[in-house]
């Protein structure tokens, strides 16, 4: 069996090896950025939509979509937003033989899709919250090295927009926002840390940005979603506004929470490992795979017994796949393992007999179930080994951050750095040369580390300082 | 309250005040035929989706998402392909300030997007059955008249497509996806006939074509899916052949299977009357809504009520809204019937203290329900509701054909025409004018009304002919 390259020191190759070892993409469609979603990645990436729809639609959000093509003259509107996304849009231009008489733009993101007609939907104060989403493919003409679910150019993206009465309500949708995405990352298995990111990082166009950033080994850090306060950045220039209860005409307040298949990126970045991909079982496309054992004789009561195992399980509600193909068990076991799939049930003469099985997760732990009790004592499998998924992400999360007193110590990091910064724009860019990345900006909430008070400013050294990260995103 | 046009006088007026009124769409997206799915109609899609998903599943189809920009060079291999759709598809030429190299078009259908793809997938007969489909907009720069969920230039789209052994395999896929189609549209509620197209009304590229067409009053038909036998008409010229099991290199026969968003047009167009749309329950975003009647003492009585009662629905599986909101009981039942929802639960004080309902479902019954059995009683109406749903689109359906034996009798027809043809494309275009439509074809089923033998041919008099249908395509 081939090997993979070696994650901690080699992790982009091992990222691009397990992939396609996995089948969850197919890269060589013939236009650079742009993927094929196969059927064993579609399948994770329908489990993390449904995820994702229900805990937006928690919050009260309602599901929308607007068209994918977006005429210039409305693109143009905001002045930030059109200068952040002017180098990287695709242009139609061209209907059948004729030239349009305005260039439409596909969809990088949706504010001036949406915008123009929230100014329709929106006149009082009792269609307020304006809580939207949809999920929808995005177009970016990334002139970096595209790599799948990293930075593609046709992006697979969820995006929830928001009008809000006052610059406060849109402050607590933001909050909310970050509250759904802790349901989200719990379903996911997924630690993070949720980032305010410095001005000079923020979304063209936003007041503030918030992101929710993934360490991925080493310095790396992988943004796999933002929510943005707006205020009323766009809504001038659009003319979203309301009467309020006191008769006047007010603009909206915005938000917005954005979210990408990065995250499928980052579920193979952060449990995949030697073996290949690593599914926990909300997402996995099969969460059980029976293999049959039928060599030599009794191989007809054995395939018989996988069978009605097979729809004793679905009938528990669980995703499963019998692998009857007729290639040597050592091989299947070795495909289900690359493809990240959290039990093999292995069912031979012996099980057949005993109305057993043997039970193998991808963390590597192997029992028998059985007689009694199987079909529980494969479901309390299931139910383990996504307790032990999440201690072991939990704990190489917590090893992902050290404290950083000095810029020397910022370089050659290992591991996310947790610096005292003092907000100035010029001191975040000593950090970034220092690190040679980014300075993520402050965290929102706790850090999975100790941390006394800051201490004085790792840039300039004055004493009014606060936490910052500063790490290597992809 | 406003009264809609007369269905069978002004049948488009109608349908497009029916959609304002039950806020399905948002026409007022600033593209020309590019719409906004409004909250509403997109719980509707939802529904349709399902069940789409369900059907083609369990066939064994397995989803896939293509890109949905083609490069020119392979959007251009099959030659009738590109002659059919060069004038109506749209051109990517511009990322950021760059001409591209090579101009990318916005898929109008993916068979270029997919098919150098399955040139790498297929590769032994093993590979093969090879069916996958995918749920995605597509889009055609249309030049009609665009109507809402009828004519859109960017289309909410079905697609599969299948690679087989051989002719026979593929004319086997052909119908299963018609056996496929028959499963949803009986829940969809979707009297249709499935046609074999003329030679001249064939998908560009295609050996042959089965469309989907349904009557939707007078001789107007709507064509909501085809699914179509390839051939090797397009395994050619993208390569995609196989290792047979005789050691030979043969070449798949293709097949696939389309269906859109017109199906949300059929749905309004042959339920929808008087008082606005009308859902199956299938589709319904709301199966049931809830209207408590609070006016004077013991509000908060009737309305703790009614919320035990939507939770307990809910929890029956049902899709439930409560409709709490000030407006008179009076508006809100207008607002619900143009809504299209099955059923109207009404809770007052009286059903509050006797823990009954008052049930109107949206065909015009009306009857108390309890004290006993409410839950039950409403899943009941329900049932009901869609059964003389069903009953009445039958009945509407069988009606919707008559034989005519000359072509005197196409003119000014007030039905789908059933006629006899020899076959010839003269005699069709003959058929065509009289009626000022299309020859639909020849139907592949029995029709829901009784004919004999066909009888000389309408436009030529041949006696060797067969069964056609004529009508006027929307």
């Amino acid at each position: 069996m081939p090997t993979f390259p070696d994650k901690a020191e080699k992790f982009i190759d091992w990222y691009l090896e397990v992939l396609d070892a996995a089948e969850l993409t197919d890269k060589r469609y013939p236009v650079k950025g742009m993927n094929v979603w196969t059927p064993y990645g579609f399948q994770a990436r329908r489990q993390l939509d449904a995820i994702m729809i229900r805990e937006i639609e928690r919050t009260g959000s309602l599901p929308v979509e607007f068209p994918a093509l977006i005429p210039q003259t409305e693109f143009q509107k905001e002045k930030d937003h059109i200068k952040g996304f002017d180098a990287q849009v695709y242009w139609v231009t061209k209907g059948g033989a004729t030239d349009l008489d305005v260039p439409l733009v596909l969809r990088p993101t949706s504010e001036t899709a949406m915008y123009p007609v929230f100014a329709l939907w929106v006149r009082s104060h009792k269609d307020l919250p304006l809580n939207v989403y949809q999920i929808v493919n995005t177009f970016r003409y990334e002139t970096k090295t595209t790599r799948p679910f990293l930075r593609v150019r046709e992006i697979h993206f969820f995006e929830e927009h928001t009008c809000q009465v006052d610059e406060a309500a849109a402050t607590e949708r933001v909050r909310s926002n970050l509250a759904a995405f802790e349901g989200m990352a719990r379903s996911f298995v997924l630690p993070y840390v949720a980032v305010r990111r410095p001005e000079w990082d923020k979304f063209p166009g936003a007041f503030y940005s918030v992101a929710l950033d993934i360490p991925v080994g080493g310095a790396r850090t992988l943004q796999i979603g933002t929510t943005h306060h707006y205020r009323e950045n766009f809504s001038g220039p659009y003319g979203i506004q309301y009467e309020a209860t006191d008769g006047s005409t007010k603009h909206v307040h915005q938000t917005t929470f954005g979210l990408s298949e990065r995250l499928v990126g980052a579920v193979v970045s952060v449990h995949g490992d030697a073996k290949g991909v690593v599914f926990p079982s909300s997402l996995a496309p099969y969460q059980v795979v029976v293999v049959p054992i039928v060599g030599g004789s009794g191989g007809e009561a054995v395939l018989a017994y996988a069978r009605e195992l097979v729809e004793r399980l679905r009938a528990r509600g669980l995703r499963v796949h019998l692998d009857d193909s007729d290639e040597r068990p050592g091989a299947k076991y070795y495909r289900w393992e690359t493809h990240g799939v959290p039990l093999r049930v292995e069912v031979g003469r012996r099980e057949a007999e005993q109305k057993s099985v043997t039970v193998a997760d991808r963390l590597g732990s192997k029992r028998p179930i059985g007689p009694d009790g199987v079909d529980d004592g494969i479901v309390a499998a299931l139910a383990e080994f996504d307790e032990r998924l999440r201690a072991k992400a939990q704990a190489t999360f917590a090893a992902s951050f050290t404290v950083a007193r000095a810029l020397d110590e910022l370089r050659a990091s290992t591991t996310v750095r947790v610096i005292a910064w003092c907000g100035s724009e010029a001191c975040g860019h000593k950090v970034e040369e220092a690190i040679e990345g980014a300075l993520l900006g402050t965290p929102e909430g706790p850090l999975p580390i100790d941390l006394g008070v800051p201490g004085p400013c790792v840039g300039c050294g004055t004493a009014d300082s606060r936490w910052a990260l500063a790490g290597q995103p992809l």
